[in-house]
């Protein structure tokens, strides 16, 4: 950085969960420093600012927003209101950063791009995943030309996890798994979506869910989100033709799992001779390479830091959180239209009796 | 079994992968012997004869249903052709034993079922996963009421897979995920089919398939067929509202951990609280019940020859095999007619030259 | 507590990698204040000060013993000045808790004992692992009498350590193993201990070390401890007739592992028989209990309040650590006195040239 | 081969668990047959007999030494058995392959080898896990170079083991693990041996063992052997300056780990600075090479027969064989001499009612 870099004032409205990890990273950054925080709930804005040493706190965003000495406004508070916010941050002449989802809808989110180029300003989205060690490692070894062609990506994220009030599991988990799917692809757009979901556990939104994006090239990529399952799982499988990788993020040392295996299949078949012996397979080599165990949030701070000093693109810039957004959109679209109705694909051939069986089924028949 | 029961010739047809484990599990019956095998491939029926101690062997199928000490034909053949055999058998009277997928297609197994009824033979089908001691575990775990409410069955099974040439993965792989849910849930019809594949790696049938089943009660049952996966997960996840069980078929000591572990919510919500507080999480213990650890083959065969001689139904009768090829069928035709058409839920807003960036992500961009 | 306990002022003489955790969870505690920290190194110390908001720090221990708030010092520094600083702070007055190893001598640690008995005052060690869940688990299990009787305990601690500048791989490491395992016997006092280490990479202590404990009734406890090892192991298992415990501590969620399995034997052989059909096996079912996941730690703070404001005594008070330190002595004087001395069992028979293939061994040969 | 080189007959005496193995294995070579099994139980050896097609079988040893198209004795049997089986065959002039361990004392394998020679036989043992792909891929490793020096042999290998009647579990167990280690230093002789042990759940022999073996080059190899583990654990740990190795014999499909990790240390110490910054990590890669799953006794079976055919000397031959036994020997020597005595390295501090605390500590206090 040129000593004409002037230091970044940070301003951060929300002190929940992840607050503190914010003003953590902001205060470690040498050239940032948390010069106020905002929560509704006042007394929490005013401990997290007495336990982290920054000057002011209270429960108005609007005084972040306002405060002269804050450049960066992060917004951390529920997905509702980041449009809002962040569109006054940024008619303020604000930079911002905002906790994922972006937005609840494309609409905002568009509006939220337009309105940060035509002020200049930086408009990041909190895809922490994509600053991960891991996920570097797996960018890096798409690109390398080590995988050969694409195949599809997997990914699975269930625990038994806290239901939420206002989103459902796809805004809540999904957005990791997308935007990790979204960074591998280099910010291709997706061409369909699919997604089933169901609700359990007297929740009022659905608490399981299958999301299926299909990309260019054939490519698929699944995502199983669900906050009812018995223990964490966070596996993300990407298939090549040459090579395949497995990331298993509850794994606590060997994140990334480079498998050289592969499978083709030579397509003439000889007369008379049986196609399985045209499948060549390749069962070599796993290797687990060594990964930066830095801290996700402090790398992105840094990049962020620099994006804003010398005017570049974040990683997680604001169309990256769109294009997230616009997967979410979509699948919330089925699985609101399809809420109470059968699933397409009806079976009519077994029609006897199901209710019965099915009763005794669930009780402790 | 009383003395007037007379001993059981078994006949085999198909001296492939699956014949010897067939040939060594009937021979090891007290109550059974092996009297002949046929296979197309002579020399290979001959060689597996002479290392088991079959009497008689040749490449003709009908041969062995044919043979009057025969009474019992097992089809270990390609599924095309399980039912000309096993119609064949059930008209000469002879009981059936057909390997999974039953048929492929619905009428083909009703017709065996209405034949073997018509015969008063058994006809059942080599569903082996519903013998092991893993699923008879589960299926009692779920009886005894501890269970709580059914949610969702969610099944991974993928490795890397030989392609084979007459069929997908789904005819492949799922009839085992198929057969264990419908085991689980006591036979109960489902309701719908939902199925999404892709077709990688010069194949010219689907390799990865993701199939959605639907059933009363608002159980979701999801399973994952994968042939491009480079390491092997076979894990079926049940969850209730009281406890839930993982079962991992690669783990070779703790197949079945049953966690007492669930999620439920009160209701009311008392005005100005907030919804989060009113979800009451049970984090408890796990429990890896001991089970048996005899073959699955050896317990399936020795329930046959009881239903033989007692004139009972199989617990993986001609009806447990159509309900499952009933949902293939219906995966089939989704998959079938959707090849190479979009996905529904097209996105539409992102499309700024897809292709483009697409061809720059599959090659060493 | 009563009203009239007054509340406790603490004191931390070492600002290295333990004492910001000693900080936040002695001012955690509602009872606790730190009022004081020094260390050598003035800027750490002044560093910790501000970022943990402790009031006063320095570069002087003695500092910390003469403010008169401070009634707790906890003494975190290398363990050669652990029993001049704790004398001292004993002779001021002030309770004390003493990271492990306790001293470096079990005459030191007798004079603490001693000292500490005479002022009244409490005198523990921070033996952490015996507060945390999973240890109290299977101090529990040991005590409700279903594990039979105790066989053994064989407890590995390895991993790629830092090299120590002043103690061997036995001081460092071993005594998390041998405080668990004096904490699972009730404090017995063991019987005799042997050790063997080697030194390795250049270093000149000791990094690779087996150390071998008995106790009365027969039983043998084994600590396996290693800096040279390429991945982080650290399990202890403890053998009893009826049941086994498998401690893993890597493992993330199921730390304690409860066997429902053992061995006996009949004793009396029936001539002709074979003595092998005598022995019963138990195989059942394995059980993973829910453990506390607090911090220990906290626990620990916790505890020690209590005892010093009710006038209890620590679980891991001075005589815990001597008894872990006794054990350590007699270990470190075997290694010292077999320092290039071969081991005892010298086989001659097989000393042909030795040497020349020895050093074939470890080039590329 | 060369078509003057006759098949080789093989008679096997011992038809127990491993009988079975022998003779399949045997009869897939293309130059071998099973022609004669005996075992003292005769009905075991005629029903293994007409299971594998082998055309003669009783109950006398003698008659497989002699029978003239034997040429090749396999000896299956009891170890106190080996020697004068082994010595009966070689006199008799055939080879000879001996179940491990090679015999119960260095003077009857020296006595075996000094016959073979004579004779102008091979005199084998079967040392089954050398053969296996997972050590051939770690002699490799060693024998590459890249390793640096070694510094280290840990091997654990504990389960809950039929305990033998005629012999302790440092003999059924610790010859996989020598043989394993004697392979790795390519024969090299040991220097001493150290072996502790206990004898528990009313059995006659040491059931728990830890052995300690020393090599030129400060090289020490531990091994522990355990018939009462609740779990199977069969773990080699190979500790190398530049690169370590586990050994992991219970994962199904990634048995050999190579880490690219190691320590060093620059030795001179800059006056005033601390030791610790000279300690250099490297914390690399892991790699999980593909390994040969091809049966291990399949490769012995091929090797030994191309020794006999050729005149080489078997990788386990009986120079192996009583490297191994020496081992034992002296362990076993130090066992029979310490039973019923207290361990050197006696604590004398802590000896206040040991008894008493112990008593309560076994019984449900």
């Amino acid at each position: 950085m040129t000593s004409n870099q002037s230091d970044i004032g940070v301003g951060i409205i929300g002190c929940g969960y992840w607050g503190p990890n914010l003003i953590r990273n902001f205060n470690r950054h040498p050239r940032c420093r948390v010069e106020r925080v905002a929560d509704l709930q006042r007394a929490r804005a005013e401990a997290v600012a007495r336990e982290f040493h920054v000057p002011a706190a209270n429960d108005d965003p609007a005084s972040v927003i306002d405060d002269p000495r804050v450049r960066l406004v992060v917004i951390a508070t529920p997905a509702a209101t980041h449009f809002p916010l962040a569109r006054r941050a940024l008619l303020a002449g604000k930079h911002v950063l905002v906790m994922k989802p972006f937005t609840t809808s494309t609409a905002e989110a568009e509006e939220l791009i337009a309105l940060a180029e035509r002020q200049g300003l930086v408009c990041a989205v909190d895809h922490t995943f994509v600053y991960t060690g891991a996920v570097q490692k797996m960018y890096d070894t798409l690109r390398d030309g080590s995988m050969g062609d694409l195949y599809y990506i997997d990914s699975v994220r269930i625990n038994l996890g806290l239901f939420q009030n206002d989103v459902n599991v796809i805004w809540d988990l999904a957005p990791h798994d997308l935007s990790i799917i979204d960074y591998l692809l280099d910010g291709q757009d997706p061409l369909a979506v699919h997604c089933l979901g169901a609700t359990h556990a007297g929740g009022t939104q659905e608490n399981i869910a299958y999301l299926t994006v299909t990309y260019p090239g054939n490519v698929l990529a699944h995502v199983h989100v669900n906050w009812l399952a018995p223990a964490k799982v966070r596996r993300t499988i990407v298939g090549g033709s040459q090579r395949m990788i497995v990331y298993d993020d509850v794994e606590p040392s060997e994140k990334v799992r480079i498998y050289d295996r592969g499978v083709s299949i030579q397509q003439e078949l000889t007369p008379g001779e049986v196609y399985q012996q045209f499948v060549s397979y390749r069962q070599g080599d796993m290797h687990v390479p060594q990964i930066s165990g830095r801290e996700a949030l402090a790398v992105e701070v840094e990049h962020l830091v620099d994006c804003i000093q010398n005017g570049r693109t974040p990683r997680s810039d604001g169309r990256a959180g769109l294009r997230v957004v616009r997967i979410l959109e979509e699948a919330q679209r089925q699985l609101t239209a399809n809420r109470g109705l059968p699933m397409r694909g009806a079976l009519t051939g077994g029609a006897a009796a199901p209710s019965v069986r099915g009763g005794a089924l669930k009780g402790a028949a």
